[in-house]
């Protein structure tokens, strides 16, 4: 079923836009901005009491300011048909979203760089809910490694290769100073990581088999700003 | 010209694609996704040695990981065109981006919930680069108020509007817990905030004059988990 779901989209996808999101097969999916659409629905949707089971596309687009077309599209990519009058099923949401995703699985990664963002994230209790597990802590200031946040021990770079490969990690967190921020990345990429979520505000060159998430916070500054030109 | 240039994209935004971000004034200008590329342009361009001026859009492309006339289209879009053989001058975007966006004004903020991920917002170093300055720290935390970060005092949520409305505030980040969320930025609204960055994990209702832009940092997980499952 899983299959046959996912081979629908890709010509969904292809006829609505061209993807910017490159995934790191040959051949595009899912665009970055409907990845995550789908994702802030799933956030704010599980947190919906649970005795709410209908609920409306209006209603959805207002929650997350876009057209009520856009979401009935977005769900429809996912195989999720809404029933007149009733509106589309909240449980059947949340399961194809995380099926589609593959939230289901466990996600373990290492956070690279425990400075005060990085041990933001590692105590971001959002994430485990998510399924993804931080499994071990890497920093390179002596005064921090031995420390602890949120029950790990911050242990040093040094050992951060064979942490990786022992364990079969293939999720890392960037969150260093920029000027590390590329030596660490190909370390990571050597010990077998396939997806950096890059928080260092750097652009990072990776092989084209491992994903690069860019969370550049400071992108959200121009949108603030642009809003409140005066017009 | 600023008025020109912006006439110029009304048009160009509604050929394009539907706009998905909906600003404050009753037309829609340029998408979210658009205005985020963009701010992804300024913050690389402007870490680039000072001696390299001309940059080709294939080049930007493989930074950026969009196709190179996405590149191109973005740059028509705020009034930047190339030269044949020699690429798109960096200084030119650069200045282009900040008019557009209206970077280059003081955008004056408050951060409200001085936690983990509060207190790395404010010690962010790039925020002041593209011109976004913290005036005050707020929480309700008995423990953290008096307390101080990057040289800013915590003062207690009882003093925050009136701090607001005296300085002329437009701006609150918005990183509390989500119970209190709401509350806050009703309080935020009333003493005149127009747009807040919100990184609590929850939607806010605000009234249609104010912005938000929802910065829900699991939202990443889904794309990673996405480009980590097996095909």
């Amino acid at each position: 079923m899983k299959k046959t779901a996912r081979s629908r989209i890709i010509g969904k996808s292809r006829s609505v836009r061209p993807p910017i999101v490159r995934s790191r097969r040959t051949r595009c999916l899912l665009t970055h901005t409907v990845l995550e659409r789908l994702m802030h629905y799933y956030i704010c949707l599980s947190k919906y009491d649970p005795n709410i089971e209908w609920i409306s596309s209006p209603h959805l687009a207002v929650q997350f300011r876009v057209d009520d077309t856009q979401v009935r599209k977005d769900l429809a990519v996912i195989g999720v048909k809404g029933r007149p009058n009733a509106g589309f099923r909240r449980s059947q949401i949340l399961e194809r979203i995380r099926e589609f995703l593959g939230l289901g699985r466990s996600l373990k990664a290492v956070v690279v760089g425990v400075g005060r963002l990085g041990g933001a994230l590692v105590a971001y209790r959002d994430f485990r809910e998510l399924g993804l597990e931080i499994a071990g802590l890497f920093d390179n200031d002596p005064r921090k490694i031995g420390g602890s946040i949120a029950g790990l021990t911050i242990l040093s770079t040094d050992g951060m290769k064979s942490f990786i490969r022992q364990r079969k990690i293939r999720i890392a967190i960037l969150a260093c100073p920029v000027f590390v921020a590329q030596i660490l990345a190909h370390e990571l990429v050597e010990a077998g990581i396939r997806a950096i979520w890059n928080f260092s505000p750097t652009t990072l060159q990776v092989p084209s088999g491992v994903f690069v998430r860019n969370e550049h916070i400071s992108v959200g500054i121009g949108e603030i700003a642009y809003h409140l030109l005066p017009f």
